[in-house]
């Protein structure tokens, strides 16, 4: 008994001790990145040096360097690209739409922009009548005689209720990915849809689209949702509205871009990976501030602060610039079949792609339940830091190929403060001057934070 | 034992009705502010049409107007004003500083803003090298010598590290509310401020400061932090360094303002009253946006929310748009002056003083420990909206007084999250263009939703 108690005594004060020399661990990275931190300045880069970065474009190439060169100047054990055939779609310049002769408005142009991998029109566009739908399933809720030749403007808002706005955001985007390739069975001849904003003004906010393999392609666009108001209210009152679309975009040939890699090699572990990332594309519109220039930086910066705290990590801490995530994932898809062909094992992949504000905590996607509780156990550790959130969730666009492949693989997203996010998201609001410098470092520090415990104490029997 | 556990059954399925009934009456609260806020135009109006706001201006006059009629649209049971003498302090429009002859930079203009209750100079102003210190302790250390004749600048930065902001601030604004006072005992003939802000920038912030009831009163001013270190550079560089400082500000006789004050009559407890309030003053500088249009106007909200639910308070509900809270608190002692004459009894009170910014909890202040645990109950059914600290701490300035008269007051301050707040802060930065919609909405609700559960459960047997 009483060397039973012995023993106990030691074990607890070893946790306590182990407590408290992960709890300086943790204060000492976010006093690095509070005092030291370089994200902020490397998003200032990527964002007015570079800026806007779709897929395939000059732009994305320089971003890819940059990710290199900036992964390299951390001095980490490995830096590498990895090739990813990109698709190429490109807005052009011509652009353009109005309401046309509406006895309440006369003609009145339009604010909008193309959805990623919209075909575009001749140059005098399409002119045709407006049909205001709130959802896909009004398409066959209604006679088909009700959309033959007419431009489908889906026009559901966002649900402001929902306190978590991705919820908000999942709950609309179905209009936007899938309105053109529904609307063109019963026979419409263009799409516009409502943009995906809380607010009411008069950017619009694009984002990508899918045809699927069969069928017409006809034009889509994102309209700002003041303009989707004005369309809605001249309907109203007058019966009918007139709209004339003129769209440049086209898709090109595709094109050879990469996810760029740099890792801290495992000392315990060597081929057993951790996952950090985010992606380097981003639309073409804005400058990709918080999609995803955020994630980015939170990932460079969060190895460069598991580099620089001395600590050893156990398994390999890879971070992975993913490419094309905003118009066909090819960068996501290919880390991960190329990983399933490696005698390599994917332990933990974290994505930051929710912007760059204030941090709340992380989703968890884990096959065993055992897993969220380990993280969830680490509240205690992190919630000093504002981290309360541990709830299970999606993960990430990019890392969820991974889990397709081998679903042992415990999986995190970074989850910062939501309620700002759309008003910047896929538009030209989306610039460097909204992102704030603490909001942005604190999120470094949670991810290199969580990916510290991760090493040290997840799941040892994998 | 049957008979006991029928008793059980009807208890626990009771207070799960309960739950649900408060989860529902919540939900409400939530979707009414996210769908049919008024929060947002208000603050909009006090900025836009109103503007900064120091006590004794014609703007403060013009906004107790507005918030008594604010508050007399809602339909309340009562609206009123309670008289308040307050201090009178110009800024004027002689404002000035610049370093004088220095090899480096030559002759150049400084930024500053005088600090609030300082007196003016001569209009050529007050020529002198400055001295750079890091704490009032300094000055005591150092000889006399160092500072007779001299212009002290107190240079302590905020701490960066400090994941609350406010906790850097208040290991700072020591120098901004006693610098003066004590630099005059050593001899100084000035004294500059380093800006109370995160922020490297040209931006001053300026705020209340304080000269004792005894002593010589010098100039005092709030300078960027940008120019702080510029300062600070020219005197490590060339060994001193000369600035002029020219203020135009002067404190006039004390004038007649108010504590503007709307309540909803309880129907059980009429005589025990629940407090919500902020104030409705601001600095002189911006639109006091932040600090504190977004607590006038999230009280103003709460207020509305309450009565529109139809929910029947037992306590008293009262509002108290307080005025000058920024240079002497006048109103907060006033009004709790008054409570202490009358035959209420002061139950519970509320302040949202710190922005509005997205809700993160609330900090109490309660003699009884009781109290702390009664709030913290209450955390699942504030969570899903994002509330989850509930710590003991500094409720508010403008309650504080209420505690002093009647120790069994339990208070709290709305926690909204504080990273940005010292960006804005007593500058000309604080503009309705910085607060975004969703946080403000929430603000409200969160308060609304913790003067329901106060006024439903809180502490009974008082």
């Amino acid at each position: 008994m009483y060397k039973f108690l012995i023993t106990g005594l030691f074990l607890i004060s070893s946790i306590a001790y182990s407590q408290k020399e992960d709890s300086l661990f943790i204060r000492n990275i976010y006093d690095e990145v509070l005092t030291n931190g370089q994200c902020y300045n490397n998003l200032e880069y990527l964002c007015k040096e570079i800026g806007a970065r779709l897929s395939g474009s000059p732009e994305a190439a320089l971003a890819v360097n940059w990710g290199e060169q900036t992964l390299k100047d951390l001095g980490l054990d490995k830096v590498y690209k990895q090739e990813v055939t990109v698709p190429v779609w490109q807005r052009g310049t011509r652009e353009r739409a109005s309401i046309i002769n509406s006895s309440i408005v006369g003609n009145m142009s339009l604010s909008i922009k193309a959805l990623g991998g919209s075909v575009g029109t001749a140059p005098k566009g399409i002119t045709a009548e407006v049909v205001v739908v709130e959802s896909l399933a009004e398409l066959s809720q209604r006679p088909e005689s009700d959309f033959t030749g007419k431009i489908i403007l889906f026009n559901r808002p966002m649900d402001a209720k929902l306190i978590d706005t991705f919820s908000a955001y999942g709950g609309c985007v179905d209009q936007r990915w899938a309105g053109a390739k529904e609307a063109v069975k019963y026979g419409a001849v263009a799409v516009l849809v409502r943009s995906l904003t809380h607010n009411t003004d008069r950017h619009a906010h694009t984002g990508v689209m899918d045809y699927g393999e069969f069928g017409q392609k006809i034009p889509a666009a994102a309209v700002s949702t003041d303009d989707a108001n004005a369309i809605n209210q001249v309907v109203k009152k007058e019966g009918k509205c007139t709209v004339n679309i003129s769209l440049g975009c086209t898709q090109l040939p595709d094109a050879i871009s990469y996810n760029v890699i740099g890792e801290i090699i495992g000392s315990e572990k060597p081929d057993s990976v951790i996952i950090i990332g985010g992606h380097l594309d981003s639309w073409d519109v804005g400058e990709g501030a918080h999609d995803d220039g955020a994630g980015i930086v939170h990932c460079i910066e969060a190895m460069r602060l598991i580099k620089n705290s001395g600590y050893k990590p156990r398994f390999t801490i890879r971070c992975v610039l993913f490419m094309n995530e905003e118009n066909g994932v090819r960068g996501g898809k290919k880390y991960a079949a190329d990983a399933a062909t490696k005698k390599e094992y994917q332990y933990f992949a974290l994505e930051s792609d929710r912007g760059g504000f204030t941090p709340r905590g992380f989703s968890i996607d884990a096959t065993l339940i055992e897993d969220v509780y380990t993280i969830q156990s680490w509240s205690d550790l992190l919630s000093p830091y504002g981290l309360h959130l541990y709830k299970e969730g999606h993960a990430g666009v990019d890392i969820k190929p991974l889990k397709e492949k081998q679903d042992t693989i415990t999986m995190c997203g970074f989850i910062p403060d939501s309620q700002r996010y759309f008003d910047y998201h896929h538009s030209d609001k989306d610039v460097f001057e909204t992102v704030n410098q603490r909001e942005l470092e604190l999120g470094a520090a949670s991810i290199a934070s969580l990916i510290y415990l991760v090493d040290k104490y997840g799941w040892e029997s994998r």
